[in-house]
């Protein structure tokens, strides 16, 4: 765990700070298109191998960026498949030898650059130790996508800005077809919850979110102004519930690697036991409320905060906007639940790039960011 | 989600301010002596009933404080035991009403009071979907003791200041007796890791734990020196890896809940995924390093923060300590890796208290904490 390569370069004088960021984060529709129409077939094809093989249990094994992305996995794999997962600790595997019987789990490892040595060494060892394994990377020439049995390419281009955005939505977008598509394979729509990936073609509940992503890019000057608030904060507090959950992990990582802002993340629910106490006029909080049953079930929490004089921005719904100090409204349509944070992400990539540039930092040049770290 | 029951009275005038939290703290040693002369048949006996069950994954639920222990008990299950093992998102059944099949699956709710709700109703839906169900509380006549199969009662008497101390340290030693049984129940000696929990007689191995933590809490002049370095801390980075790992966010969740700074911990691999960027001169950082293979796995990123001339404040053995700005240096005798997490965590539960007094508040009455969250 020590070596690490440098990457994009930070912008050489005159050029502006943050163009590499800047040009990945609008790339995004045009990768959730490619995924859509070239990716989604593959997808669907690996996931009904994967199914055919009647995987009962699911490890998933990332870092950073890809971890969040893991983490929504995991909540589709429970509510959509329920199916009982895991988020790996990889020290078990490299540091301490541990020795699993993986007999009927389903091991997926999510990165980017296919290339951190930790996850390629755990999921060779899962392999040995019986499991089916897959690998979900922006890079099918990886060691990791040749250590894994199944291999899903996210289709995003290379990325060069040391803070992902591109990778992450692609991700997301990615687990969730592998999800459809093994729900789908598995015949048994009834399993999981009552509220499941919607019919319809494969994919097609997805169909409207390129289009929704570049109408949330395009309003950089709405970002713009909530940044502002952030300028001089010392910390902030993310919170979500449910499917929003992995977002805010998410945001909190991104506000950090760009700004250096401390910005801790927490369920709703494990905010009330205890961290609350951090939360007052000094602390600013952004809430993620998904249209759905996250966000209501996130209603309390909002009501609490609001309760106490917290600076509350909301990144969701009208009606929850409105109550709060200010606001993103987050154009869902008749994206379900399940795939709004696709979109949730978007206005949170672009706050932290704002408030970094606001902050006369270079989001392209975080101080200690490699792009493929070596963690051993 | 969102009553809540008061529970512990703030310091009267004249009453030293956290006299209910220093009492608790203190009881420590007396609690880990009584749980393994009274305790330990008891877990040993139920370990022998779970492990005839022959589960084979393992799902951890739990939140707060109680959560860092069941993170602890995921890696002593993983690498003692070798099964595969994830902590639950309680919102999967209780938000989105997830059905999961969970048949041959050993499901462990750990609470102090054994009364949050959803932590219940996730219980009992896990039984009904055909999970091992054992709860790990503080109190037997809870509705969660009630509603698992199996009961393990950490007897540490009653808990009333908010931050929780007592009931951690007994979880910890609860759950490393219970693997400690599942591991003899299941006769493989073998299983698992080569580095495995230590022969002898049942829980000979912890034994030396109460003097040790005793003498851990008598150098309370010590931590006081450490303490006056984050008076006016305006945030912190707490790192670990391996065993440590779980103290390390333990220690972050103490930090903030009673003094307010917000406190960022870090697997030291992820750390290096990207909030590296944010350790500077304004950031300190505590490094737990475990003596053994985590702390060993740790060491890269310790040299690493010592390169970016970083605050470093080491809780480990005396070689690591020396060559740190300061610290605080563990007895671990011949205390196993897997068992030092349970004094790892004492001086860290005195700083967290001693930074509190230094900054004038009552580690007491923190501001918005109930002993009993009710979350849904």
């Amino acid at each position: 765990m020590s070596a690490t390569t440098p990457a994009a370069t930070p912008a050489p004088h005159g050029e502006r700070p943050g163009r590499i960021m800047s040009g990945e984060m609008a790339e995004q529709p045009a990768v959730l298109r490619r995924i859509l129409d070239e990716g989604a077939p593959g997808i669907r094809e690996t996931a009904e191998r994967i199914a055919a093989r009647g995987p009962r249990f699911v490890l998933l094994t990332a870092r950073g960026t890809s971890d969040n992305a893991a983490l929504y996995a995991k909540y589709l794999l429970e509510i959509q498949l329920g199916k009982p997962c895991g988020l790996t600790s990889m020290s078990t595997t490299t540091a301490y030898g541990a020795r699993q019987d993986l007999t009927d789990c389903l091991v997926i490892a999510v990165s980017q650059s296919g290339g951190s040595p930790d996850l390629v060494a755990s999921t060779r060892a899962a392999r040995e130790a019986g499991a089916v394994t897959l690998a979900v990377t922006n890079n099918p020439g990886s060691p990791l996508a040749e250590a894994a049995e199944f291999h899903i390419d996210i289709l995003a281009g290379p990325e060069r800005a040391l803070p992902a955005t591109k990778t992450y939505t692609a991700e997301l977008l990615s687990l969730y077809l592998l999800v459809e598509g093994l729900r789908a394979a598995g015949g048994d729509g009834g399993a999981g919850s009552t509220g499941g990936i919607a019919g319809g073609a494969f994919g097609s509940a997805a169909k409207a979110l390129p289009d929704l992503a570049e109408s949330v890019l395009a309003r950089r000057d709405e970002v713009r102004r909530l940044a502002a608030r952030y300028r001089f904060a010392e910390r902030m507090v993310i919170t979500s519930r449910g499917y929003g959950y992995p977002t805010a992990k998410e945001a909190a990582l991104k506000l950090m690697e760009t700004s250096y802002i401390p910005a801790l993340s927490y369920s709703g629910a494990d905010l009330l036991h205890g961290p609350l106490a951090m939360v007052d006029n000094v602390s600013p909080v952004i809430a993620i409320v998904t249209d759905g049953r996250g966000g209501r079930a996130l209603q309390p929490v909002l009501d609490r905060l609001k309760d106490r004089g917290a600076d509350l921005v909301v990144i969701g719904p009208e009606r929850q906007v409105a109550e709060a100090s200010a606001g993103f409204v987050l154009p869902t349509g008749d994206v379900p639940e399940e795939l709004q944070p696709i979109l949730e992400i978007l206005p949170l990539q672009m706050l932290a790039y704002e408030v970094t540039i606001a902050r006369g930092q270079d989001p392209d040049a975080p101080r200690a960011l490699a792009k493929v770290t070596e963690t051993r």
